[in-house]
C-alpha cells in the first residue's frame, strides 16, 4: 500500500489514530492492521510511550520519532502519538446481538455509540448506507478507540442485512413505537437487533412493520433524544 | 448594553443562537432576554421565517435582514438565522429534582445533557465551577435550544450548593459507587439530586460520603461511559 503522510480523506485505504489512547487501543486489538506509529519528541508520558513501544516491538510494527509527521497529521496541539492502520472489513457474529444504524451521519454520535455499545457488550454493529465514514479519525477519537473492539459491517440497504441475519428478533426504535421501553417485557431467549434511524429523520415509518417497534418516552418539551443517547438507554435496558 | 457584532467570547455579556432551531427556542422561552434577531436574505424557509418574525413582533424585538451580520457571526455556511440575547442567571427550584455537574468541561456534553435533562423533565441543573461556559453558542446548538427551558445555576463549590439546597437525597454517580443502578430501589418520596463528575476524572472519592453513591455497571472493555450518556441513563432510570 502506498502511504502518503497527509491529512485523512475518506477515499484513502488507511486511516489514523490521533492520540495515545486510541493508538494503544488499536495496537491492543488490531495489531495486524497497524502500518506504523509516530511519536512526537515532546511526548513526556514515559509510561504511555513504553506501552506503545513494547506493543510495536511485539508485533514488529515500525515505531518512529517524528516531529514533522505528527505535526502534519494531527488536528490538535496536544496530540503527540499517531498510529497509521489499514482499513478492514468485519463480519458480524450471527449468534450474537446487534445494533443496526440506518444512515447515521454524525461522527461524534457514531464514536459515542461504538464506545457505549462495547461498554454494554453488544459489539456487533451493522451500518446501512449512506452512512458516516466510521474510519474517520474523529469517529475513532470519539469512540476512545473502542471501535477496534467492535465488529462493524456496512450494508447497502436494510433488506440485505435482514436476509443475511435472519435468526433474530428486530426492535426498531421510533417516536411512533408501539410499546414503551420502560414497560416492555421482552422475550429473552432469542438474539435481537436494536435498530435506530438517522439523527435528523429517524427511521422511515415502514420500519414499524419490522418486528416490535419501541418508543423511549420523554416529555414533549424536546423533539427527540440525541441518537447516541437513545442507543445508550436502549442498550442499558436490554442488557439488564 | 454595548453590543458589538463580533464572534462570541466568554467574557461578553451577551451570546448568540446560531440557526433557526435554537433561535426559535430562545424566542419561545426567554423572549425578555432577546436583544435582536438577524436573518440572512438567502433564508428560504418561509415557515420558519414567519414563526420568528411573528415572535419578534409579539415581543417587540428588532428583526433585521442582514447578510453581513449573519455571515460575520455564524460558524457554518448553512446558518441563516441568528439571535442575540443578554446572558442571565437562573435560580433552581428547591421543590424539584436536580442534576449537579461537578466541573463539566466539554461543550458538546453540556449541550446534550441539557437537552436530555429537559426531555426527562429534570430542568434544574447546578454547575460547580470551574466549568464550561454554558452560554457558548456551541453548547446552545448542541442542546438544540433546550437550554432555554432549563434553570441553570453556577456554584463556586459543592458545599455552597449543598447548603442552599439541603432538602434532598444526594446520589453521586461514581465508578466506585456502592450500589448498582439496575438493582437499586430508591426511596420515592423525597426530592433528589443526581451528581456527576468531570469527563476525564469523574467525582473525587470523598463524594462517596455524600448520600447514596451509585454505579452504572458496564463491561471493563471501556474505561467509562461518556458523561452525557451516564447522565441520560441515570435520568431514564430515575424518571421511570
Amino acid at each position: 500500500m502506498d502511504i502518503q503522510i497527509k491529512k485523512y480523506q475518506g477515499k484513502m485505504e488507511y486511516s489514523y489514530t490521533l492520540g495515545a489512547f486510541p493508538t494503544i487501543e488499536l495496537l491492543k486489538n488490531k495489531p495486524e492492521k497497524v502500518i506504523k506509529v509516530f511519536v512526537h519528541p515532546d511526548m513526556d508520558s514515559v509510561q504511555q510511550k513504553e506501552i506503545v513501544a513494547s506493543l510495536c516491538r511485539k508485533h514488529n510494527i515500525p515505531f518512529e520519532v517524528s516531529k514533522k509527521n505528527v505535526e502534519k497529521l494531527r488536528d490538535k496541539e496536544n496530540c503527540l502519538l499517531i498510529g497509521i492502520f489499514e482499513k478492514y472489513e468485519d463480519d458480524l457474529e450471527s449468534d450474537n446481538n446487534h445494533i443496526v444504524l440506518v444512515n447515521p451521519s454524525d461522527m461524534g454520535n457514531m464514536g459515542t455509540i461504538l464506545r457505549t455499545a462495547v461498554g454494554f457488550g453488544v459489539n456487533n454493529i451493522a451500518v446501512i448506507e449512506p452512512c458516516v465514514d466510521y474510519f474517520n479519525p474523529k469517529v475513532i477519537r470519539s469512540s476512545m478507540g473502542a471501535c477496534f473492539q467492535a465488529n462493524i459491517k456496512r450494508f447497502s440497504d436494510f433488506s440485505q442485512y435482514k436476509k443475511e441475519y435472519d435468526n433474530r428478533v428486530l426492535y426498531p426504535f421510533m417516536l411512533k413505537g408501539a410499546v414503551d421501553l420502560q414497560k416492555f417485557d421482552r422475550e429473552k431467549t432469542q438474539k435481537y437487533s436494536l435498530i435506530f434511524g438517522n439523527e435528523a429523520t429517524g427511521l422511515p415509518d415502514d420500519f414499524a412493520q419490522e418486528g416490535q417497534s419501541i418508543l423511549i418516552r420523554h416529555e414533549n418539551t424536546i423533539d427527540s433524544l440525541n441518537l447516541s443517547m437513545a442507543v445508550g438507554i436502549a442498550l442499558y435496558e436490554f442488557t439488564k
